[in-house]
């Protein structure tokens, strides 16, 4: 496979073509496309999961975690899973080629802003081959060209998957180049500097790893660091829903980034939920680390102020007591990641306060911060979560792979006869489809 | 004024703190405040004339350009237009606040979409001083802080312009710190390393500038560096049209990012366009520069492979013969900067291969380039013309300075519960706007 540097650059070029192409095809023939690769894989079934086992035997070898072990595998229900995912995309309306706003400018002048796709997006992502074969059809549907660069520990598998989807998406008539395989560590420098051909960069990984991706590419990163979510319970909470949402949000997984991290709990029901929380969290074996006003009330571990930002991923949970709404709200804003927050209350007003002045992608009155995904929101595959303000917030799916573009057609017109004053704007919103696609 | 860039650090942690009240205040507020900033410009005239009467003798006597001492000029008339400006901008539709999808992920468990503000908008811009108001005022309706760097020339202007929005904001009810005005050129540098307080900046100015900024900082920038910006004029061209056009999008105002730099002309029809091409080229003075083929038919300077790539900003027009449409679509999309391309055809076909295939913000069919503007696509006023294919591509008015957020409402549903099976997720579209703003 290609390593050099050079190559890699041509291979960018050559994205960047393909994605033009791939864009402008029809979405019959995307979605053809996609058939095409959901049969290649299911007659592949077998190469596939040879690789995979020459993957898991190195990985063995190599001393892997049993739980990385578990991602690494792909077996025939996870092939099945993968094709039922593809099977859905392709009934998911068309992202490409929808009028947005259309408008009238003057007479025989109309503009219209109608969706397009991105261009070249590059993904890098951990040791699960499932997200090889979903972010490569995520992008087939919305017309992107994409480079992925797949975790080490799946090398033989994401090879095979490859050249399974690369060379059944050919023979349906897709552009060459529209999807490209990085195989090594280095590769990932590679692409950091290609920001002349790669349109937008999706991390997937430790906080670690995406932040020195945010800091060593001038490509938009999509994505999100940390995620340091946050329950409060309102001094109008409901006592039941407080400790099942809590309970949830930092044990029903505690690895991931819409896991709970910090508990803030309202002063005046501090007392009355904190007994019956310390008992529960005991129970689920999470680690308390509290401030000085809950170590009155509970026994917990005294907390420092980097507790506060910390993102343990782990059965441990920091818990603060807070005077007011607009206490908790500050607490999040100044300590959060802005990634999921979520306040339990019966009043309406302090819901509205929490949901108005939270600055997060995703704030929740009454449900768990898990919720907090691409699946569970109904967007069926999901390219990630962004904390990004810009473009895409919250969960990524085939809407945040789509860009616009404004068409504007006329029968001749030109702009000194309006400067002149000899013609006159009317600008008329119109419901109107763009007509030419 | 404050120069430490300590003060300005803390200028924007304020800012961020700001924004997220002004955020949360109600379009009638907002649009309150819009009103007193208006009236208390129209009661200071007499102030803000003297500020920018001091600061054009200063031009004088530093030998300034007339257009530049053109632009710094704020007289009655402009101060007139700014406040016209305002009235304008109250009686556009809030931005904030807006549902843009709802769902049922279950029952009793509803998700909205809603448009928030943006933070904390940075904005680096020319000498104009009408830009300080209708940037400020811009940031004021889509409830975002703003810290803005004006052009040193209009210094004593752009304070009191500063003073004036400020204060009149502040006794409308605003909160302290949204607006912030830097004053030196060291504070360029100063606010480009701020990436935790702003989320977006908006450089305007040269070419060399723009760039400068886009390498300088991890702050997503939005805009455009250059706008070297094509006609095409196809063989199923009608000449009259062909020539209009060509002859607007050069000459109606060369200095502009949306004025044409290189006229592509199909080979069958060149024969026949060029020489009335060039002779009203030549009556207009603008300097022809053409490839070998256009220079068998008329007069013109030979063109270098840089010429594809120079945005002129100047009465100089480079022309090549191209033989066939995709072929000027490959010219496009490998020299232009994905800014604005038209089209001069009669054949709908051809159009629609050009919209679907030019990767760019605006793609026209037989109108002049000179259209891509915020005020002529009806926007009212802008920011600037975006060339990323993220957030806003394309003029940006009022929709460029917003995100969203999702808004989950629960009555205490846990993710426990749908992981067991024990509940289903319903995932239905429904029509229904977020109910706590």
């Amino acid at each position: 496979m290609v390593t050099s540097t050079q190559t890699i650059e041509m291979a960018g070029i050559a994205a960047k073509d393909a994605g033009i192409t791939l864009s402008a095809k029809s979405e019959a023939d995307r979605n053809r496309a996609l058939r095409a690769v959901a049969d290649a894989l299911d007659q592949n079934r077998q190469k596939i999961i040879e690789a995979n086992e020459q993957d898991i035997e190195r990985g063995k070898a190599e001393n892997l975690s049993d739980p990385l072990l578990k991602r690494l595998r792909f077996g025939d229900d996870k092939i099945k899973d993968v094709i039922k995912g593809i099977d859905d995309l392709i009934k998911l309306p068309d992202p490409l080629g929808k009028t947005l706003k259309a408008s009238e400018l003057d007479e025989g002048l109309t503009l219209y802003q109608v969706t397009t796709a991105i261009g070249v997006i590059g993904v890098i992502f951990e040791s699960r081959p499932d997200a090889f074969v979903q972010i490569s059809t995520l992008c087939l549907k919305s017309g992107n060209a994409v480079m992925l660069k797949g975790g080490k520990e799946a090398l033989l598998t994401n090879r095979v998957l490859f050249e399974i989807i690369h060379d059944a998406a050919r023979d349906a008539g897709m552009p060459e180049g529209w999807i490209y395989n990085l195989e090594s560590r280095e590769n990932v420098n590679a692409i950091l500097a290609l920001d002349e051909y790669i349109d937008l960069l999706i991390p997937r990984g430790s906080n670690a790893f995406v932040r020195y991706i945010m800091e060593h590419t001038k490509i938009p990163v999509m994505g999100h660091a940390d995620g340091i979510c946050h329950v409060y319970i309102d001094e109008d909470a409901d006592l039941e829903k407080a400790l099942a949402i809590a309970v949830d949000a930092k044990t029903q997984y505690v690895s991931v980034c819409n896991a709970m991290e910090t508990l803030l709990i309202h002063e005046k029901i501090a007392p009355s939920v904190l007994p019956a929380l310390s008992e529960a969290f005991a129970k689920a074996q999470v680690k308390l680390i509290g401030d000085e006003k809950v170590r009155t009330i509970i026994t917990a571990q005294a907390a420092t102020e980097d507790d506060w930002k910390t993102e343990y991923l782990d059965y441990v949970l920091s818990v603060k007591i807070v005077d007011s709404l607009d206490d908790a709200i500050a607490h999040i804003n100044r300590y959060g990641s802005g990634h999921t927050d979520t306040i339990v209350t019966e009043n309406t007003a302090n819901a509205a306060r929490f949901c108005s002045l939270v600055d997060s992608a995703d704030v929740f009155v009454n449900c768990s911060t898990r919720f907090a995904d691409g699946y569970r929101f109904g967007f069926g595959a999901e390219v990630g979560i962004s904390t990004s303000k810009l473009h895409a917030r919250g969960p990524v799916g085939l809407d945040g792979l789509v860009s616009t573009k404004y068409i504007l057609i006329g029968d001749g017109q030109i702009v000194a006869d309006y400067a002149d004053g000899k013609k006159q704007f009317t600008h008329r919103p119109i419901d109107k489809q763009y007509p030419l696609s």
